[in-house]
């Protein structure tokens, strides 16, 4: 049975007698009686098992490793000790699978750094065992509150064929072996022989297909991996990642605010109210205040200031910026965090940024210097959200291409939009590692993501 | 307002006035009426708007091609027809954004070989909006399996170090200018200048990591792309595809066949229910008796014979078969589908396979010569799943791997999920469009993808 059965149902279980599985998480044993911290995996919390001296193989029990793996026969009892309300009082115990003195996670606490290097088994930890479950009630979250809405989740393609966006960032996939590759007459790599007969490439974002799909179902989002080639070694940039992307047509840029505020506002409950234990460790051991912080902006109205106006309240502050705040500006996060910590004390969306610091195609204002983007910013964090009204007007969208350096004859596909019944639509992107610190208070992406992918991320393997 | 909810709550919206947009998805005009079937990707179903002689714009609303967007005021009416049960009397009708003569989608049927050049139009067909919505709504269902059942869905990663299974068939993920490689002294390319300091490829499958985290949590999934650069250009492969591959520990493989079991029946239930319009579309377009064939299996219970009882049974029956039947053979699809339409008259589990013809990692049978794998065949289709209990013990996954060419050092992490509390695991993989095809009736996997991947696929494109 799991554990986490036999929880959720204890007041039938007590006094009956039970067979659970699992793994040590700790233990310590003394001439007469021994206490094993016993996890299946289904909870956050070990249950502990009580093993008398009176147990066949005590003395075996007693030598046990951390992370052997047991199946325990025991009556389910109740302890009257409010922390750890029942225990085990095992009567027969087989040891399944033994452990080692190897074991590399020991008592004493390790650090992140450590753990990264033993991605295969640092899930077997208080912290990550949090982490990663909570990952996965919060994408189901994510994915329930765009199913309940009628939302139709798309898979873009990760494999793509457009070097156009962000192109020297792209990683590019491939069967043609350098060391020999086919070649032109003109001597370069000719990649028409390659698998795909075209230069390939990992998909950055799915959001051009999904405009695609939301100009035929209304609204849709993507959710799955993102690639990025970039080399920045930093606690918040990863070459693999997940993004959310909903894309709604018949919507402009207000409706999609008002979507992204009640998206956050649902997962936030979500998690609070199916990742208890996790959200309790976290608050405890990863971020005092996380609860009540994420609580204020569950209960906050999302302000909604223009970027001008933003840059006015910058500049009026006072406050001393690394950088110095002018208008045409990208904002960054020391302008977001002081924005919606000290200026707005809340979360905030940054409306109508310049044309020049945005993509070519967001929708342009009619004041011919903004676009109709917004970023959702909120306090601790700064930027958690970044979307836009697209551009859905034809001949404006080819000046906006052309203005950006594009050339409008490779974006035959996503000018067709325009030319078939265009309609008004908005989008926006949620970095799934983003929210996941957010939402635990962790503060490197790679403590967030499975197996973590960087520049020069397998130079120390075999 | 969406089509959708004026349905869902049709009886409080009729005799009122309603304002719905959406696309033209056919229209006929006459002197003094039009009809117009609008879609605004909400619902499977078009919904008839009628255009009175009186509206304003009438000849403009008659001139409109197929896909122009328009945003209609009306009174929704009640038609007293069962086939479609309501329509809206527009009083005023506004052109959202025109569409052309040259939209490629008309009103004759065209083929499925054709829309397959259009990927970005074709979700506006109705075809294809039955496919792409059921994809998401069966994801979802899938999910909801097993989140319900507190499996902790993964992601593994998309880019990985080990080329060590399927080999030639993996792509190559790098930033290195194949015109101009970074070398090694004795003149071949040197992967450690390449972005991640190693040759590195697009996985194959998220198994392995799935063990990891199976032996932390006890029951999880993975459901996410997976690659394979086959050279096959047939209508049930794709280089790009979503695999589910939920792992279980403490479980062995019939517990595991249980879930599979259940979780297909969970699926159907799921899709017959939230997506009965486009079922019923299939059930009468594209597959006639699909419905039939699904709720038969639903109501099945799925029986379980050894691979080598199949292989008697085979022999015994006196079919011809393209691939004669000996024990050590692979089964082929002719063989599948025949013990499941002809032998079993149902859904089998064909367990127990010869250790030759199945993965390094599979539990080996005490007979010596078989895994404790299995294949769930359905009629129809032949293999939809498989799986197997993975082999927990240390030292026979040592001598499986050097009998499979395999070196035990490169799989060290794998090695020590043996060493560091091995416990009883099983898992399986579903293919996500591989169970798309069979619940839908498409017969190609590249209608059942968004942007399908394959040999070549680029080659058309500029």
């Amino acid at each position: 049975m799991k554990i986490r059965q036999l929880m959720r149902e204890a007041d039938s279980f007590v006094d009956k007698e039970v067979t659970i599985e699992g793994w040590i998480r700790n233990s310590r044993f003394s001439k007469n009686v021994g206490f094993i911290e016993l996890n299946d995996g289904s909870t956050f919390k070990n249950l502990q098992v009580v093993v008398g001296k009176e147990i066949e193989n005590y003395d075996e029990l007693d030598k046990q490793n951390l992370s052997a793996s047991l199946c325990v026969e025991g009556k389910f009892v109740a302890t009257g000790n409010n922390k750890n309300p029942y225990e085990i009082q095992a009567t027969k115990v087989i040891v399944l699978g033994e452990s080692s003195e190897k074991f590399p996670i020991q008592k004493q606490r390790q650090t992140f750094e450590f753990m990264r290097t033993i991605p295969h088994l640092r899930p077997r930890t208080n912290t990550y065992r949090a982490v990663f479950r909570l990952r996965s009630i919060l994408a189901f979250g994510l994915h329930k509150f765009f199913q309940e809405r009628d939302f139709v989740y798309v898979n873009p393609p990760i494999i793509t064929a457009s070097d156009a966006e962000g192109a020297g960032e792209m990683f590019n996939v491939t069967t043609i072996d350098p060391n020999d590759p086919p070649r032109r007459e003109d001597g370069k790599v000719d990649y028409n022989k390659d698998f795909f007969s075209k230069k390939a490439y990992m998909t950055v974002s799915g959001q051009l297909e999904a405009e695609d799909y939301a100009l035929a179902f209304g609204n849709v989002y993507t959710f799955g991996p993102t690639f990025r080639a970039e080399v920045s070694n930093t606690p918040r940039h990863a070459a693999e990642f997940w993004m959310l992307e909903p894309e709604m047509a018949f919507a402009d840029y207000n409706v999609c605010m008002d979507t992204a505020e009640a998206m956050i506002k649902y997962a936030i409950d979500y998690i609070l109210e199916n990742a208890k234990d996790e959200m309790e460790f976290f608050n405890q051991w990863i971020d005092k205040g996380l609860i009540e912080r994420l609580t204020k902006l569950r209960n906050s109205e999302f302000a909604r200031i223009t970027y001008t106006k933003a840059i006015e309240l910058l500049k009026e502050s006072g406050e001393k910026f690394e950088f110095p705040v002018e208008w045409g500006m990208d904002l960054q996060t020391e302008h977001e965090r002081y924005l919606s910590e000290k200026i707005v004390d809340g979360p905030v969306f940054v409306t109508d940024y310049p044309k020049d610091i945005k993509a070519f195609y967001m929708k342009r204002n009619d004041d011919g210097k903004t676009v109709a983007a917004f970023d959702m910013l909120v306090p601790g964090v700064g930027e958690l959200i970044g979307g836009s009204q697209r551009e859905e007007r034809y001949d404006e969208l080819v000046k906006s291409m052309i203005d950006n350096g594009l050339k409008p004859e490779e974006y035959q596909n996503y000018l067709d939009l325009r030319r078939f019944g265009t309609v008004v639509h908005s989008g926006f992107g949620l970095g799934f590692e983003r929210a996941m610190m957010y939402v635990t208070g962790m503060k490197n992406i790679r403590d967030v993501i499975a197996y973590p992918r960087y520049v020069n991320a397998f130079a120390n393997q075999k």
